[in-house]
């Protein structure tokens, strides 16, 4: 099988150079020889002497798409617009496709899968979500007979080494980022990540496997960890729980709900251990119930593992010329269009609540009142002291709908009074 | 695809009961529909308006491995001598099997694999390991590129659930067993769960798919935990670990080490997290670093996903004559017969040691002597004051070889004096 590499940045230069490394054992776990034999990047001098003996290196990202003699394209440029042109004139030229790319999957991945299951290709993205973690096959494929009704992850390995360094070591997160950009974690701009819009581009990726249905990148809310405060990670983590970017999607009688946002997850959960630049998984299926899945979320040869695994898969298929096994997206093409979707907003779960309000006599009466007017029950009352005639009430509610939780904030801006500030956090149970 | 089913058991029941449940879904995911056309159970009268329409139940299960109609059976008998027999058959005459049944696997597995490859047909058997955690297709697929370095578990969800009542409530090992057979998950006898021996079985499996080599049942170290003593689980716990039945396989220079024992586990890594009847699995791979895999390890709804998994992928190849896609062992048979493996039991790492010595002056010293002299350096170290006249002195080493702690034992129980017991446990890293 004739493979090439669209791309020479940290993860194409990765994956050849596992490949070349563990070349024996992978001939000795596929039925078709692998040959890489193109690479197209901007600058080819950067691959001389990277790539195996009789792979020809050129800038001609177009020619490679329309080289006949290619079987598979591995689509690592990262870039959106010039991806998404050359996947689909790949497929359009038969061949498979694998593909790291989050942000086009998430931007045009409905495109790209009728495309592919038009010409009876395969796209295989394993490495485009949390890359040790195999997590699209297990979707696709090992929980194919669950109902999937949650799928709750840290998929930002950024800001999760931001949020670590703040919760473990007092970082701020200016500090934090800093520190992340120095090991190489955070990009120059770490927009894309920090403000969780990364994690929504996987998250869409494994809604759409775990529920058979196109999402919308605009129906996914997220919002990111540059306005979480030392404070509330410090009160959190004395109430028993860590501030982690949580990624989510749940389907439940009044329809999916997609959301990334910082999030209270119990000390004892397995998603409050991931830490560092780590990343994890929890789903639940209807058969198999709980599951935990953990590993690096990024970094060129973790990525590799990956990719190459998708590049083994399509190699074993004896039907080369077919679109093989499992489903792209998990789902028949005609089965995932047939089922629509709506979205809901409206959850159940508890609430992280800080409200800054006067150190004074009564304060705690009023807020009190506001609570029991909404029918809000409380799990846990912290009050700190604090500084300047100011103190934090700190509330952490047990169930409530996000309706109630609305409906009661005008009030408690009132009472914690102008210029006062509320935060609020959704809380998780113990997967 | 038609499927048939032998056994009516736990398992059998809830994978032809789930597949009713979830069969839109199911088909909504399969190229070619998948039917049961038969079920062979010596209690017929038990399937009874259990079986799906048009689905034959009878005694016949020689009758049905031959019935040319079948496509893959799936063997759910958990009889070793009749299952092997009968899987055979159904090889024999080109069928695909299916199987949870891991004694057979681990005791006839290259037979089978080999009868397999032979006529061109898979054998696949996530349902035999961990079952909600996809960790055959993980080995045989996800992590395919990688060199893998080591898999550590928590295989058996009876010896978990047996530890951890031990651990959380003070049980005593007969307690926590009896509670255990109450809540359904040991058998009335529980030897080969508690034994050590289940968990062999299964990592048989899991270093055979990791390593490429067929492995032989009796080079399985395995030690159960009918002798864990509560005083272990507690001075464990104030040193900051948790005892689990660890299964271990690694490939080092030296070759393969496989064992089955109790082992302390740091209370801060992934695996110690791991409690009641659960699983969990930690492996390293050269490219994807560390990963974690938790789930429930038994049950017949949690089996019948992995079980309906399989089917689904059996049913997804469109080569149904074919051996279809990876490899049953992940490696292509001539490569793994032709590796090899030499054993090794000579590891590095720090052991647990607890000597109950007479409480008098010198003791102490008697025993470091002897650390010293065979150059084991010293961790940790732990004296509880006991009774009459008696002490529990705790080491935790660092890392020595296997060599140096037998070669230091006999000195060890001399210094413990005549009829004193010293307790061995290895302790795992932070993995």
């Amino acid at each position: 099988m004739k493979a090439a590499v669209l791309g020479f940045g940290n993860v194409a230069a990765a994956t050849i150079e596992s490949f070349m490394a563990n070349q024996e054992l992978i001939r000795a776990k596929t039925r078709r020889p692998i040959k890489f034999v193109r690479v197209a990047t901007r600058t080819p001098a950067r691959a001389e002497g990277k790539v195996p003996a009789g792979c020809v290196v050129s800038n001609d990202c177009w020619g490679l798409v329309d080289d006949p003699q290619v079987d598979v394209v591995l689509e690592l440029t990262g870039d959106v617009p010039l991806g998404r042109q050359l996947v689909l004139r790949a497929l359009s030229n038969r061949k498979h496709v694998i593909t790291a790319n989050k942000a086009l999957l998430a931007k045009h991945g409905e495109e790209i899968m009728s495309m592919a299951e038009e010409v009876g290709r395969n796209v295989l993205f394993e490495g485009a979500v949390a890359v040790s973690i195999p997590i699209i096959k297990t979707l696709r494929e090992s929980a194919a007979a669950n109902r999937i009704s949650s799928i709750t992850g840290i998929l930002n390995g950024t800001s999760n080494y931001v949020l670590s360094q703040m919760s473990e070591h007092g970082a701020d997160f200016a500090g934090a980022v800093a520190e992340a950009q120095r090991r190489g974690y955070a990009e120059a701009d770490p927009t894309l990540d920090v403000s969780g819009e990364d994690a929504a581009h996987k998250l869409i990726l494994l809604a759409s496997l775990s529920f058979g249905v196109p999402i919308d990148f605009s129906a996914v809310q997220f919002k990111g960890i540059q306005d979480i405060d030392r404070l509330d990670i410090g009160f959190a983590k004395r109430l028993g729980y860590q501030i982690k970017l949580i990624a989510q999607a749940s389907m439940g009688p009044e329809g999916l709900d997609v959301s990334v946002q910082p999030t209270l997850v119990p000390i004892a959960s397995m998603l409050a251990k991931v830490s560092d630049s780590m990343n994890g998984i929890a789903l639940k299926g209807d058969l198999l119930g709980p599951a935990f899945l953990y590993g690096s979320g990024a970094g060129g040869r973790q990525t590799s593992s990956a990719v190459l695994a998708d590049l083994i898969e399509l190699a074993n298929r004896e039907d080369a010329g077919g679109a093989g096994g499992a489903y792209n997206m998990g789902f028949g093409h005609g089965h995932r269009r047939a089922q629509g979707v709506a979205y809901t907003r409206d959850r159940v779960g508890a609430f992280y609540i800080r409200l800054r309000l006067d150190d004074k006599a009564g304060v705690l009466a009023k807020v009190s009142t506001v609570l029991a007017q909404a029918n809000v029950s409380v799990n846990a009352l912290l009050q700190d002291g604090g500084q300047h005639e100011q103190t934090d009430l700190i509330i952490i509610t047990h169930d409530i709908t996000s309706s109630q939780l609305n409906n009661m904030l005008p009030a408690l801006y009132e009472a914690a009074g102008p210029g006062h500030s509320v935060v609020i956090h959704p809380v998780l149970g113990i997967h």
